[in-house]
């Protein structure tokens, strides 16, 4: 295995988000989502699990509250009872920690300390002597421990703790919590590896591997980046593992039935990872894993396993992402299905899979500079992922369509994923605390710092320090305005690349002025750097905020014929309580023009594009026949309003959609 | 209960069709598909069942052949061994022997006549002395006999042999034949009814009402109709009937567990057929109870019964059918889905569905003569119940999509139940033998007597003789030319009316022709009356052939901006193997002029459509991005080909697909 590669000495110091659009959500987060949450999961308000597709209802039976913490009171001796939930309950929890984690580090609040330690103390209590835990079971199946990974979720609970534990070490100084992430993965050592006495097997569903390499970056013991190696390129070695496995378990004793014989290309178990040549099967389960695979990679240089998520990134990115950023095109299994198969209506989309593919990007870019991978980071936080969110913070997507008819979720089954409000909560509960943590940490997906350079490449205004001394201010409004100003304080004048990202949709229209000097540069690859070694730089980067419309290639079927219109970031979307009746009648010109403009007393303050390069259908009151003949719809020209696509659903229930014909 | 109306004399002695078009049909089922089927149901060929969406694999277990001949040796006591199949297997030979009933009729076949015979033989073995049949109760369950009625098909299965056993007695006298249907309907009157020593309930999937009008229709015996009347009138009285049932039987004692809680609108079954004001659940059950209320309700005259009726035809044919007469939105139970809700690309329109809607039209048309019966009747023949069938006679499809792309078929799993290509058997065989025993007895659908006026409803040649000594001989050669010139001979002068129907895509525009005198007639309601007294009457009508583009109505959000085409009866589809590329990037122009050529030697001779009045995009080999900002795609001009619906997937596998984008 090959050596990890030396760092430079250029590291960040401290992230401190100053962007109003960000600041509202990481307040929200702080104040509202995070007591929220853990509100629910310490089954202390009156939340309920609600519908959503792989709930097994049967793991309710004893309640429909949360009980993740009470699962782990049980499983820690404290209290009595069952386990409720699902075999992942505990991650609800885990992640729940996390994001109160990174809220710690810009919201200091003691109270909040004071019961994340506790919290931390009571895991402590729940994990074994020998580094095991999940509750269900320690509880349930004790004598089934790590005997069924292709559904256990055991190591995915287990590298969700790790992630939190590293980030509430990093967070608090909290030695316990690392000390429990540690003492998981010596477990995982333990039972895990190609030896004989130890089980030649990985999880059903990654998690641990991007989370056993947090673990390696913040102890920087190496023990971790072998285990994460040996787990990725382990999996997929012997395709029948997980079949080996049930049949010793027991088939009829699955915990979905469902997933015993949907094939291991779902758990991307198919053959081994550096044999793969595309994104399938579960799309949360491929993305981790990929993750995982790309950090890997960066810290190895291992080029077969750089070349190997390259081959994922490529076909997600390319042939199977929504222009929302959304992946996963069908319910059935949460799945990817295959290149240019992009329905608009019955598509998946979680929002796990689109904070996912922000964990994913960042370790591409990390591995290497381009602007597509700050690209698809942006493309997730203003829409794929964001829209998993309501601008309450309590109620949350699942499933984020791009186009949505409430009549169609109501009453045509193929649709029921489709929901059109957000939900209190889930059976199911993986997203909320998902997209949680993400704007929790959003300070993290600012910056990338390789050898010389520091790569600022989101447009989200901050103030950061640096080693040596060095602060870099934004002041930028993005989403709604297109000027960054950097301000560069470099008061030991250290010679350093500074860079930033040209977005794909400004890339054929922007300027950059350094210190007043407008620099001539091509933007290819979607970066530009600036050598600094004066004291005081300024530069000011003017992006193009013009409207766009989005055609999708032509191998697209659903988008055969429509329009998306994106501005800077933002991707838009019609809601029928702008646009009245049934949105399917409206049609864009050809080259329509966009008002834009920015809205503070809607929806938590939105830029709305107005345009009047539209007709509707006249619906005729006498016409009532289902078909007419050679008689084509008369329609009017009409006002077409658009709002943000992350802010759908905060309103009137009704009809939503991306793409629009035209 | 109201007595039924009095008949008039007037009536039809024998129907011959010598329609091109419907003689190639006929001949195939006679010569090709009813052995076929009688192979495959007696497990002497290697067909075995394929995938489709409601098999259960379980009932497989011990074979993958039909073994439907087999059970009912079993049942007889003259094999031994398990009942292999779905409750409702016993079907699969009394509709084929209903099928070959009919082919007796118009292709005489002593051998198959034998064949017949023997099965009815067989058949009156296996009945029970108190008229029960059904193999899977007798042979596995026969302690749950009736008691289990949401789920068990009795009453299905024993209708769809009275049906047969009706034809087969009207085709060759075989008395047994007859008898084994007034056993079973016996059973069923000393079984059901409102005494209190009876079943208050009724089967799970209507079939036995209108099975039970046709024994009514040719034995006269009023019973038939009260215990009809009694069956459709029970239904829904208590919506808790079959819950009860279950709860008795055991709820894990299901056959198909999902059917226990799916509710009772799913049987349409939910409140009282009076109080029902659309059509809902799964759609064959829907229709096929329509076809025996509509029935009902025309012989005994009830106008709430009337009503019903017409008000399940109103919501179907107004508001949930699709272009091709397809009915069902969703594979999801098979079912109905809402008003104006008709997904192209997840559509079911079971074949089953679609020969259901004739047999309803039918009967609608019974009641009431008007142009919009015969019209329904016609859009399935020719459309949406004829792709049930491949050209060859031997493969079929149970689900006929408006949109077929077969990679989404094969790699989507929320298109797996559209197949691209039409299968040799299923686990659920209800539709081969449907469609087959639809084309049998086509001579059925050409005309309906009332008082004094014969209605000629359909244009497909043929020779009537009716009673008086009347004959009436039309020569068309619809559905390729819209002229039909009817001879009428009426040797004993009677005074009566002759009807023909103007068909909905003619109505205006047709000229209509009495004895070289061109009449003026509006064709109101679709239908012109010609009186006649002479001896010899002559009348040519002349139909509009011209291409019609069809327009969706504007609440269906699926053909936005979509056109599908229709010359004379027959809906257009493109499919790939004519035109090259994606599908989805064709566009027809806004008034696109179409040429008709009838190609003899393509798919058994099909009038096929072309225009140049079409683009397409010219995709570029370089642009590989996924989407492209405000650069619409290029489109050339380009010949767009069509071929009719019935005919599609007999070539090679491609894409295919109704409505157009223009």
């Amino acid at each position: 295995m090959t050596k990890p590669t030396a760092t430079t000495n250029l590291s960040i110091n401290q992230v401190k988000i100053t962007s109003d659009f960000w600041k509202r959500y990481r307040d929200l987060v702080a104040n509202v989502v995070v007591p929220y949450q853990y509100e629910t999961i310490s089954d202390k308000n009156d939340t309920t699990i609600g519908d959503d597709a792989f709930t097994d209802k049967e793991a309710y039976q004893d309640g429909l509250q949360s009980h993740a913490i009470e699962n782990l009171k049980i499983a820690a001796g404290i209290s009595k009872g069952k386990h409720v939930g699902m075999n992942f309950q505990d991650t609800d929890v885990y992640k729940w920690l996390e994001a109160a984690a990174y809220t710690l580090q810009y919201h200091p609040d003691k109270d909040l300390q004071a019961e994340t330690d506790a919290v931390v103390d009571l895991i402590a209590k729940a994990q074994q002597p020998d580094g095991y835990l999940s509750t269900i079971f320690q509880i349930k199946f004790p004598e089934r421990k790590f005997k069924r990974l292709q559904q256990s979720h055991e190591l995915y609970s287990m590298g969700h703790y790790i992630e939190a534990g590293v980030a509430y070490f990093e967070a608090t100084g909290n030695q316990k919590a690392l000390d429990i992430a540690e003492k998981m993965a010596a477990c995982l050592e333990d039972n895990f590896g190609l030896e004989d006495n130890k089980i030649h097997g990985y999880g059903g569903h990654p998690e641990i591997e991007l989370a056993l390499m947090r673990l390696y970056e913040v102890t920087g013991k190496e023990e971790y980046l072998n285990l994460t190696n040996y787990f990725i390129r382990q999996r997929g070695q012997d395709p029948d593992f997980f079949d080996k496995q049930n049949e010793a378990d027991g088939w009829d004793n699955a915990f979905w039935p469902d997933l015993n014989t949907i094939g291991n290309e779902y758990y991307y178990a198919d053959k081994p990872v550096t044999e793969q040549t595309d994104a399938h099967g579960h799309a949360v389960r491929c993305v981790y894993l990929a993750t995982g695979l790309a950090h890997l990679a960066c810290v190895t240089g291992d080029q077969d396993l750089k070349d190997a998520a390259q081959r994922i990134w490529n076909d997600i990115v390319k042939k199977q992402m929504y222009i929302t950023g959304n992946v996963g095109q069908t319910s059935t299994g949460e799945a990817f299905t295959f290149d240019y198969d992009l329905p608009t209506d019955t598509d998946y989309g979680e929002t796990c899979a689109s904070v996912a593919m922000t964990f994913f990007a960042r370790q591409m870019l990390a591995g290497d500079f381009k602007g597509e991978y700050g690209d698809v980071i942006e493309k997730e936080i203003y829409n794929g992922a964001l829209s998993g969110m309501a601008l309450d913070g309590t109620h949350y997507f699942y499933v984020n369509p791009l186009e949505v008819n409430p009549s169609e979720s109501e009453k045509n089954p193929d649709k029921k994923h489709v929901l059109p409000r957000r939900q209190a909560w889930f059976g199911t509960a993986c997203c909320p605390s998902n997209i949680t943590r993400l704007i929790a940490s959003m300070d993290r997906y600012l910056y990338e710092i390789k050898d010389n350079t520091i790569f600022a490449h989101q447009y989200i205004a901050n103030s950061t320090t640096f080693s040596d001394g060095i602060q870099i201010d934004q002041d930028s409004n993005l989403p709604w305005d297109g000027t960054a100003n950097f301000e560069i304080t470099n008061p030991n004048n250290v010679h350093f690349n500074f860079a930033v990202r040209i977005p794909n949709w400004s890339r054929d229209s922007f300027k950059i002025t350094v210190n007043d000097q407008v620099i001539d540069v091509d933007g290819k690859d979607g970066i530009v750097v600036v050598p600094i070694t004066d004291e005081k730089t300024s530069i000011e980067v003017v992006l193009d905020m013009k409207t766009n419309l989005i055609y999708a290639n032509a191998k697209v079927r659903a988008n055969a014929d429509d329009v998306a219109v994106q501005r800077g970031p933002i991707v838009y979307c019609a809601e029928q309580v702008d646009n009245p009746g049934n949105l399917w009648n409206y049609q864009l010109d050809t080259v329509p023009s966009f008002d834009f403009a920015y809205q503070e007393g809607l929806l938590n303050g939105v830029g709305v594009l107005t345009t009047n390069d539209a007709t509707k259908v006249e619906t005729e009151p006498d016409s009532e026949s289902l078909y007419q003949f050679n008689q084509a719809p008369r329609r009017a020209s009409t006002k077409l309003t658009l709002i943000p696509y992350y802010s759908w659903a905060n309103r009137d229930e009704g009809q939503m959609s991306v793409w629009l014909h035209k």
